[in-house]
């Protein structure tokens, strides 16, 4: 039952009301059959459960207080948006909704056919208002990591205030210089709408909860090496989804106490699975919530998917800021540094991405990689061919799999199946 | 018939003759079909039929032969790709096969399904052995204007020696700064590749020498805007296309041979169509060799196709580099500040193709505006959609074609009668 002030809230936020309803409903009923059904849970995943349950309501109340507060929110969907630099000018940094089949029809108006669904679904959200974080955002942050995207945020200028963030295609020196230069024009323009200036000491303190964040998430990461997997796919997925939308500090706590648990099932030899179920390393395109199909499916076969080398997943968190600059300006240099070892295939080359994924699959002990490309997303999909060969020659076998929102979970199941028949024939 | 020595050099290139053959006589059947029966041909046409008749002939021995006496080939298909550079060095540039729906299948072991068929094209050409220039290019010169390109390029290094350019996305100054830097490196390649020093001098003349074709392109644009039409869209979009494969000086010459008679004809009020004769203006995706399909298309109609805002066309000779500066940098500032006043859809944003669009529509008296898509190019695509709202903003038409190399002339012509039918009743 949803509280009549959760309605009276969305209701001022300009929510389509008769459809959030729906959507919620969906929802409720996607997450009770794909999550709550899981068998051997740990206890801790209770918290993430909620968030997910309010996930529309007592988190866009906190965000809606801190606005009250003077606290300014940044939405934004991509790792290259410095978390950081939101939090040391006293704003909130959130995810935008864009997991779900909502608004197509309409998105189609702004976008091309043959777009991902990921963006199909950020503009659909917006335009068949129903996504709350987009409405009390104060600005929504893009970037030019795919032509997908940079193309879309031109026409979302129209809908709402956008700040473009240039990423280079490159990791050459002059490239650097270019990304530090879009830092610097970021701190401005959140200095801007803040009306804060971010300190040295601010953003020492924010390069500090972020990298926390990112270590328990790597924590969490690491966990799952165990045979059995302490934590099912979904869950872990789910946790790295819900990093880009609560608070950093409690999430981090939250992650922590999490991995505790885990680490006692892991002692005690306890998992989701029995020891030896296959196990599945998903890398490519990014999933948002409710994003769900492909590990659900992967996991209703009997397999677990113990690693995600992902923007949602492994290039989150990998890697840590230096904390070792005392000023503003070298601490932003040192984030740039970071942002710019993530193995994005925005980049090119992007060749160290390969030795990533072969890495992990070692590390995780994985019997096999699904790669996970969203329609259209040309740059994972044209990795993917690569990859395929070149994990091929270390002996480690893929997958490629290319889908949408779409109901599609009976053929995603009978491509699954078949590529488990064929890692357990090895 | 083939001369014998042809096909021996073909064969010494490594091409696959069979193939080859069937290419070959395709081409001249399409060649008789689109172009040799258009009724009132310019005389001057005749030297562009032998160019296109000699295409993998007398123009690829011309080349061997340039190579013999120690000149280097580089082979690119954009306008972002500076032919002034090259020409300093001493070297050719010229442009790649990409117009024609062959080896797709061998392609797509690389690319992603969903990439645009130019893209195809220019891997199936290599992986085919159907085209001499790839096969005797000393370098392929490769940009990152599209995610399609970005990551085919990648691949592409395992087949023929690239080198890639990093284009900026945005146009602000540290987007100069980074392009400045890519046409240094691309000036150390060069020079690597040539072992010639690029002098002030040779880059002087060469930037003269690029300028006076762009010149002639332009003289050629402006006579279209006469009414009746002096020349068929197809014929001056076939002059635009060889403008990356011919010898520039000679080019030159003869494309200001075909304006002095397009002069002649206009005094008499003498044209291809009667006067009145609904006229497009075609804009998007560019054309490559042997793609004719949409401005034969609308021509078959009845209408003439007045211009090309297109990267063959327009967007390769509207603008001049600055001849003022004597010394090399300078040289090389002028062509990077020329080239970053391109509006390519690659850029965000790219407000003012719009203008240029609605400019040119407006001086060449066109009726209508067909914006031509290839698929799946994504940066036009989307701009399509916005473009097409602000044309109509000012009371032109625009008709969006989203079409492949494949044989769907029918439902094309069906489209263009529906737009040329909507146009004549305004």
């Amino acid at each position: 039952m949803v509280p009549t002030d959760d309605r009276q809230m969305w209701q001022e936020l300009g929510l389509d009301l008769e459809a959030h309803d729906g959507l919620l409903s969906v929802l409720g009923q996607a997450y009770e059959d794909v999550y709550l059904r899981q068998p051997n849970r740990p206890r801790a995943m209770e918290y993430f459960d909620f968030v997910v349950s309010q996930i529309h309501g007592l988190r866009v109340r906190e965000l809606l207080q801190a606005k009250e507060r003077g606290r300014k929110v940044v939405a934004a969907f991509c790792v290259f948006v410095p978390e950081e630099v939101v939090l040391a000018a006293g704003g909130v940094l959130i995810g935008l909704c864009g997991g779900a089949e909502v608004g197509f029809d309409l998105a189609e108006q702004y976008l091309p056919q043959a777009t991902c669904p990921l963006i199909k679904s950020f503009f659909g959200f917006k335009l068949a208002r129903l996504c709350p974080y987009i409405e009390l955002a104060d600005l929504v942050v893009g970037e030019t990591t795919c032509d997908g995207k940079k193309k879309a945020y031109e026409s979302f200028h129209t809908l709402a205030p956008v700040h473009v963030m240039e990423l280079p295609q490159m990791k050459n020196p002059a490239d650097r210089v270019l990304w530090r230069a879009e830092l610097a024009r970021f701190v401005d323009r959140i200095e801007a709408l803040t009306g804060n200036r971010i300190t040295d000491d601010a953003l020492r303190e924010a390069v500090g909860v972020v990298n926390a964040k990112r270590r328990a998430l790597a924590r969490l990461a690491a966990l799952r090496s165990a045979d059995p997997a302490p934590i099912s796919g979904l869950d872990a997925l789910l946790v790295n989804q819900i990093s880009f939308y609560d608070d950093p500090e409690r999430f981090t706590a939250k992650v922590h106490e999490l991995c505790d648990e885990l680490e006692e099932r892991v002692a005690r030899g306890q998992g989701v699975t029995a020891r030896g179920a296959p196990r599945i390393l998903v890398s490519g395109s990014p999933m948002a919530i409710p994003n769900w199909k492909v590990p659900h499916v992967i996991e209703s076969c009997g397999a677990v998917v113990v690693g995600e080398e992902s923007c949602v997943g492994s290039r989150n968190f990998r890697d840590l800021v230096d904390e070792g600059p005392a000023d503003r300006e070298a601490l932003l240099d040192a984030i740039a540094e970071r942002q710019l070892r993530i193995e994005c295939a925005c980049f090119t080359p992007n060749a160290e991405r390969a030795d990533t994924v072969a890495r992990m699959a070692r590390e995780l002990g994985a019997h096999g990689v699904v790669h996970y490309n969203l329609s259209f997303c040309t740059p994972y999909a044209a990795e993917a061919l690569r990859l395929d060969r070149q994990l091929r020659g270390q002996g480690i076998r893929m997958m490629r799999l290319e889908t949408d929102y779409s109901q599609d979970q009976a053929q995603v199941r009978t491509r699954v199946e078949a590529f488990l028949e064929m890692l357990a024939m090895e």
